[in-house]
């Protein structure tokens, strides 16, 4: 269906990866729309993966100030996360995300076919927020995936897909601006601080965004042990979830401690400069916390394989 | 006082002039943002001309997807027209302020002091947007340009400058986010239509921004005669105005017809490709107009000195 709506339609593909994430895709997003003359009516299509939906949704949210567009995600992935909520964007040398604009699609239309085509290392990639819903809301979807491996055949898949994205509009449509204190929009991001971490000092592509966030995962799940909020059983469990689907749950290779620490901190979760992440209160829910001391994160990093 | 408040911040300097204004310059602030970890507290005081002011707020816009900024505007042109309103944004290659987003600074200070650093050049051009505030809505502030020479020293020139604020912010405040079909926001636009052609024909710099306009005024009065919307002397009494406070009412060398013309099917006041301008209804008083024919406008191009 999709194939047949942008037949005729000028088109611009840009290469897949985190590392086509940048200001100067953007730019080039910008230019292909100007070249095409595409006017305040024009709506773009931008169909592809998280990556595109970012950089192709920011670049529909400030052409013109701001046009119409139409998110087709292609890849698990951006069809649980990225598509809806509006969030896009762009990385800066800096960090990930660190230019962007709330914009929400004026559709966005999941498509499982595109599912068939997925590498399964981008598949499992996926897997990694899908597992991430069931531990910050909800319990039942985590033990489902205790009990199954899901996969792109799989009967349920689709309906897994459609809870992940109820989950996700309800937390947006509670925090669209990401302005609560406590709880909010943030509670998408269990994992992500380290995560983030991960990608900014492996460099891109070293790891998909799924893997680092998986890794990130078990480190929020150890960190919630540390404080006494997980029991080492239920780190475990967190553990077999990810392993179960192909996910990794510590570093390939150790990377610098020093270098870990310093892009949390750059991290724009932070306020104020402390330390702040979404920890785990129990499997099935989340929860905000700051002040955290940077050694009891040493702690997690070198458990998760960090070195120096 | 400014220069007390910013004395220990970190600061980039940006150069000066409209070749600044591009994706390129708007990645460096972003960088410059990032490089110094500014949260989502921060805010950046943006001091400049309208290009600083419109890629610095377009930055603050974008930047973690939004932080605080306040516009100290250095020129004529930018205390009068663009640090109010919320317009941010940034030039392609194809045109004007082609990406960009609608972003209120948290203040605007006018600090009268920049005007006597600002070379007379400058101080002329944004005069030319003053003499449109007069032209598209207040007749008494046009006819008082018509009897006095406004310089930086007059005594009249602060209440000059409030009052095409006040007119701004009220056409603005009508129309946020320029949906209005009929007239509203796209009567700032005034002399902007032939001016946006201009710059992007002789190249960014060849003419300053107001210089432009001023051109594109005696070219939307030409035009608005040829409609009969404007006796003949009324279209001398804008040029009149224009050249007392040494503004240009024709092009300095002969620009290409076929290039003016295309650069216009390109502005982004076009709905579905037909011309659309913002034309007098008498001195005092602008309209929209669509569907305006290509000869007539490419007549009031040659008048203007255009070629080919």
């Amino acid at each position: 269906m999709v194939a047949r709506l942008i037949a005729d339609k000028p088109r611009l593909l840009l290469p897949s990866g985190e590392t086509t994430k940048t200001v100067g895709s953007y730019a080039k997003v910008l230019d292909f729309l100007a070249a095409n003359h595409v006017d305040r009516r024009g709506v773009l299509w931008v169909i592809g993966g998280g990556v595109t939906g970012d950089t192709g949704g920011f670049a529909a949210a400030t052409y013109l100030r701001g046009i119409a567009y139409v998110q087709v995600p292609t890849t698990l992935l951006a069809m649980v996360d990225s598509s809806v909520g509006g969030k896009t964007g762009i990385n800066l040398t800096a960090g990930k995300n660190l230019a962007g604009a709330i914009y929400h699609p004026r559709a966005v239309l999941v498509c499982g076919d595109f599912l068939r085509t997925l590498p399964p290392r981008e598949f499992a990639a996926g897997l990694a927020e899908v597992i991430k819903y069931g531990l910050l809301g909800d319990l039942a979807l985590f033990q489902q995936l205790e009990a199954v491996t899901l996969t792109a055949a799989h009967a349920e898949l689709f309906n897994v897909i459609r809870r992940c994205c109820e989950i996700k509009a309800a937390v947006v449509a509670a925090d669209e601006n990401e302005t609560a204190v406590e709880g909010g929009r943030a509670l998408l991001n269990l994992g992500h601080t380290f995560g983030h971490a991960i990608e900014n000092v492996a460099g891109y592509g070293a790891y998909l965004h799924g893997e680092a966030v998986a890794v990130g995962l078990a480190g929020a799940a150890r960190l919630s042990h540390k404080l006494g909020q997980l029991s080492a059983a239920d780190v475990e469990r967190v553990e077999r979830v990810l392993t179960r689907h192909a996910l990794p749950v510590k570093l390939h290779t150790a990377l610098p401690m020093g270098a870990l620490m310093q892009a949390m901190q750059h991290d724009k979760k932070n306020r104020d400069g402390r330390l702040r992440f979404v920890l785990l209160q129990r499997l099935g829910e989340a929860a905000t916390r700051s002040g955290i001391e940077a050694a009891m994160v040493q702690e997690v990093w070198r458990e998760l394989g960090a070195g120096g």
